[in-house]
């Protein structure tokens, strides 16, 4: 529904059609609305998506976003129109609101067990922002990964979902998608594919998912990206 | 279940009966485990508790808490004692798995809305640290508490769950019980109930609620407590 093309400051609004559509307020690159938008597609949930340019907010954004994140999910068939923000709550949202293809289990105990392990995904999404922003942090990086290769085998299942992937392979594949942003960080380095070796499995198999697929991005055009932010010009439409 | 003193290094593992109950390893004064007991006595579920002194922690503690944190459920009931950390998870764990008096709504739109709105909670909660370590970040506190009197007004109801507490109301009780430690920290402060009249209207509510009451801690114990702990010799066992 969208052109791939991120509204920036004076861009009018949207007209989006009148069908009670989900409303993803979105920007291409984020790995957090990449969360939002695979737990969508795994859901196979219609939703119009309206891509965001961050670094020149259109001023409608505060409508729909009143604190001015992305991702954020408008629930146009709901009374009011509400949104919501966060990628974590938007997940459990969706994955309570549609039953189809469960992501996260129904038993109390195993889902907060879930979330407490992504919950130490944070450790790799944060040192993943240090060795990109000050080339440091790399040691962090190591350790935290550490946590999911050690649980994956202790699982001894390919996904952290079982025999297909799940909430937590979900949630952690948009920083998975993007570790040739570290080695592209650090010249040196190259991703320890014997220190993670289960976890260098799952990225395979889930390059090969169609839910993956279907918003996946070249570790080139990550670096792209990457390049232009950095330079302090994002070049949000590149894929557009 | 427990003496109220905290077990510090070198002390010998509680032997607690094996009945199968709910172990809760607490600290006393810290805001998070506070939910904990909170949501355990608003949903009366027998538990025991173990406190723990968090300056010079015991060294079987990994066994129950591996990262060392509090607060930590242990479910003994559960094959293998699994333990469960982080405030939030618990809280929801608790409230999923022991049906009485539900916290959160079961609609996942009003689900993920409670959430959201706690989730600005963290702006109080940070603005709270600094303000007691560095004397500043008063601006920012009343800015986040803002959002909240603001939502309380708009939902027009005594408490954030309607007409008796709820999950938002009980997991950011821990903070309104200790307000006046931000008076200690800032001399010249006050805090202001006429800009935030209807949060004060709900504390002296809270203040009523058997619930709270069950593990409340008075202004000078909460003060007596942080001086202590300021000066490097943190009073655990103050009201054991």
């Amino acid at each position: 529904m969208s052109s791939g093309k991120h509204y920036a400051k004076g861009s009018p609004k949207p007209v989006l059609p009148d069908d009670g559509q989900l409303r993803l307020f979105s920007m291409r690159f984020c790995p957090y609305a990449h969360r939002a938008h695979l737990v969508l597609k795994a859901k196979k949930v219609p939703h119009h998506t309206v891509y965001i340019n961050l670094s020149e907010k259109p001023e409608w954004l505060v409508d729909v976003s009143p604190l001015l994140k992305v991702p954020a999910l408008q629930l146009s068939a709901e009374k009011g129109q509400p949104s919501l923000i966060e990628s974590l709550i938007i997940a459990e949202y969706l994955d309570e609101k549609y039953p189809q293809n469960p992501l996260l289990p129904k038993d109390p105990l195993k889902k907060a067990q879930e979330k407490i392990l992504l919950e130490r995904f944070s450790g790799v999404s944060s040192a993943f922002y240090k060795i990109f922003l000050q080339s440091s942090g790399l040691d962090d990086f190591s350790l935290a990964l550490d946590i999911f290769e050690q649980e994956l085998a202790k699982r001894g299942t390919p996904f952290f979902g079982g025999d297909k992937p799940g909430y937590v392979d979900y949630m952690i594949w948009p920083w998975l998608e993007r570790l040739p942003l570290v080695e592209f960080a650090l010249k040196d380095y190259k991703f320890d594919a014997k220190r993670f070796a289960k976890i260098a499995k799952l990225i395979e198999l889930l390059k090969a998912d169609d839910v993956v697929k279907s918003f996946y991005v070249t570790p080139e055009q990550h670096i792209e990206f990457w390049k232009s932010r950095r330079a302090g010009n994002a070049n949000y439409d590149l894929l557009a």
